[in-house]
């Protein structure tokens, strides 16, 4: 099983901003990144009105574009797929697994938290989140995991390594 | 195996609009249609700035994006992926696969003809391919394989139901 990191945070927080900062790090550092994120939005490249995407709208189940240096995938599907089904169909060959929307799976999580007023930690609420693993913040706080510099993603990229590809 | 039909024809002879036709026919009486698309140029959706694929542009070798009614998949290759690993790989919950543009795949392979002043058939040149099956033309042509009309999608899905999916 590959490592996988969720990253959790109300939206606003800057949390695809930092995602994309730890890929960028991990794959300078020789890692092969996979990069899940969840939305309820429509995809937007599916109304571009790209040639290549006709075959989706036509009604196509699958339509797979390929090309010499990289391959596209559009499914369509009757609901929406559980973390596990996405990890075990698609995410075999790369070496850690970067998440960013399935709040509620249980695994390794890194909340990404911005001090605003009246804002608390996600996973320190009610009750505390066994698998938070780190918060990376733009405050210092005082907490049982550790905190690390929300606008650094090197650091957050050194804390995976360590905890999670050495 | 599922079946799975090449759609092969010079550009500009319509061959886009043609598989876009026969998917919205086989969908229609009930099949689930794969549709796989070759192509040389730079896959559209990765250069507008959505940002569902800052990930991609980040570095991740594998991006996807997952929402309630489809999912989308980026992959960077190293190298152009064969025909039988994109199959393998992906299509196996289709009941057929249409390909657009892996000419020199070995697969049953319908030719789409336009009548044009010097052109000839390309599966009917110098060696006859003996994958061919059917030619879609826009004129009557004497052939030793079924002639289907190029502006009748239902035409050749009514063809392609006969000969895969009986």
């Amino acid at each position: 099983m590959i490592p996988i990191v969720l990253f959790v945070a109300p939206s606003g927080t800057g949390k695809t901003t930092l995602v994309e900062g730890v890929i960028r790090c991990l794959k300078e550092r020789g890692f092969r990144v996979g990069a899940l994120k969840h939305t309820s939005h429509r995809l937007k490249f599916d109304h571009e009105g790209a040639d290549s995407w006709r075959f989706t709208r036509a009604g196509a189940q699958l339509t797979v574009i390929s090309s010499p240096d990289e391959l596209a995938l559009v499914q369509k599907t009757e609901m929406e797929l559980p973390l596990e089904n996405i990890v075990e169909k698609y995410f075999r060959d790369v070496d850690i697994l970067l998440v960013e929307g399935y709040k509620a799976g249980r695994r390794a999580k890194i909340e990404v938290f911005r001090d605003v007023k009246g804002a608390g930690l996600i996973s320190r609420g009610g009750q505390n989140d066994p698998d938070l693993v780190a918060v990376a913040s733009d405050v210092e706080l005082d907490l049982d995991v550790p905190v690390l510099p929300l606008d650094d993603p090197d650091a957050v990229a050194d804390f995976i390594i360590e905890r999670f590809l050495s």
